[in-house]
């Protein structure tokens, strides 16, 4: 089934304890829809600058990417960031942000895509993530991401926003947040009772938890001793799992335990280089032969 | 097959936010021979000063662990350590440490323990591991545990002694401080290239990492929301690891990997109070039945 996803198309300049990349294909959007392509069709709603590099959208498209909801704006400029990673490579710190046209970002849905039954709310103000919503008419499950930012300013939306999500995903350090609760089995819990369905928390290169009201687990990364850029990963986590829910047409338990598992691998590939230079060498059969890996190293 | 293990025994003081315990039963060899004791028969080799409590003793004793190695130093005190965990409950400050009669420790094993084929080097310095390992004889599988102070301060012991055991279980941030990389899958492979046939990473509430010549995996912990105090987490953890290894009397491959799976259910219980208190009120059963409930948490 179609999967939506609304969020941050940007141009990423990365620099690790080794090496550098400037003006980089990234942004929630661009990482999550390629990441799901591998597994459904992908409607893809965002907005660039005339700065942005047609290439770029050619690179999308070649992956089936309907592009078609992504507008650029004449005379405007592509969200920038800037960040640098600590020799961890799992802390970072943002030194430039510029929002440009993401800063005045009003979606306004097509037809065909007020129809998607799968729809991922990427990065975005809880505000932007509601009027998303209220034009996602044909929505069945709907699953937002957040991140500091907004629960630290826009709290208040954040929780209508939580009221009307059937599932948020988010990391460690935002679930101990939200909640001020450092136990993440007991943060995971609260963050469900503040209304989602299910919650998700990210913990990077220890895996990821999941929440509902009948189940509580975890399972760890897929371990990759190549750790180029992590930028990116989250998002194309939530686009392995949202790609396989929208591929599997329904989100069981089951299915959603199993798409947790695409999510964790198809981060674990992203990390593997700067952008998406490492997914974009990959098939679909790369990724289910490393889950063949994976379910053999949960087996004992 | 028996399992002899040898390593401090304490008194440990323990504050954390919302709770504190002074002078409780700790120490490596204590925990891990505990833990060990639901899976096979343990001989514990170790020495306290007349200030220990005989209950302590028959405590041990009442799970059928061999006290004969416990030595009683007249005039002298017993090992007491007394730490502070931080709010996330994970990073501990070390307030007050008494070495007391540890710090000659000298143990001379019997002709029994001697040829004990499982065998446990718990904390301490890697001269007095070796000391063990040369009385050793019948050993067939040596496993020793490590930490920051041995790693900063008697590295060519240390060296000399990943030469001659099996597997190595440390912790992440001493596996990042004996290789200096922060990847740890780059770091277990690196420390096992120092000697060790496998190396253990634990990292607490994240699980643990398995690392062989021709294996790498990882498990997640189980997700317990009652974190009580996390003294004795990876004694535990090495006690249900080897307990569950004795009980196979084997080191293959696929025991390891079950092996490892109990010691992180062990730790589980641990964790979710103060000293032995969580532990001594459980049976094997418990152990087994959490066990059913982590394979389905991995499975889908």
């Amino acid at each position: 089934m179609p999967l939506l996803v609304v969020g941050s198309v940007a141009l990423d300049s990365v620099h690790t304890p080794t090496a550098s990349r400037e003006n980089v294909l990234g942004g929630s959007a661009i990482f999550f829809s390629y990441a799901a392509s591998y597994f459904t069709s992908v409607r893809l709603v965002g907005a660039v600058g005339d700065d942005w590099p047609t290439p770029h959208t050619h690179l999308l498209q070649s992956r089936g990417i309907d592009t078609s909801g992504l507008e650029v704006i004449p005379g405007a400029k592509t969200f920038r960031w800037r960040g640098r990673y600590l020799p961890n490579m799992n802390d970072r710190e943002t030194l430039e942000i510029h929002l440009n046209v993401f800063a005045t970002f009003q979606p306004e849905l097509h037809d065909e895509h007020r129809r998607c039954p799968f729809v991922f709310l990427a990065n975005g103000s809880p505000k932007l993530q509601l009027q998303v919503l209220d034009q996602a008419e044909g929505a069945r499950l709907v699953v937002a991401d957040t991140m500091d930012l907004w629960i630290r300013e826009e709290r208040d939306d954040l929780m209508r926003l939580f009221q009307r999500i059937n599932g948020l995903v988010l990391n460690d350090s935002e679930a101990k947040l939200l909640t001020g609760q450092e136990n993440l089995v007991l943060a995971g819990h609260m963050v469900r009772e503040m209304g989602p369905k299910f919650v998700v928390i990210k913990k990077g290169e220890h895996g990821a938890m999941f929440f509902s009201e009948h189940e509580t687990y975890v399972l760890p990364a897929y371990p990759t001793e190549k750790v180029i850029d992590p930028t990116g990963a989250g998002d194309s986590f939530a686009g392995g799992m949202m790609g396989f829910l929208a591929q599997s047409g329904n989100f069981e338990p089951t299915t959603l335990k199993h798409a947790m598992a695409y999510g964790i691998l198809a981060a674990s590939f992203t990390v593997e280089d700067f952008s998406l230079d490492r997914l974009r060498k990959i098939e679909r059969q790369d990724i289910d032969r490393r889950m063949q890996e994976y379910r053999k190293m949960l087996s004992f």
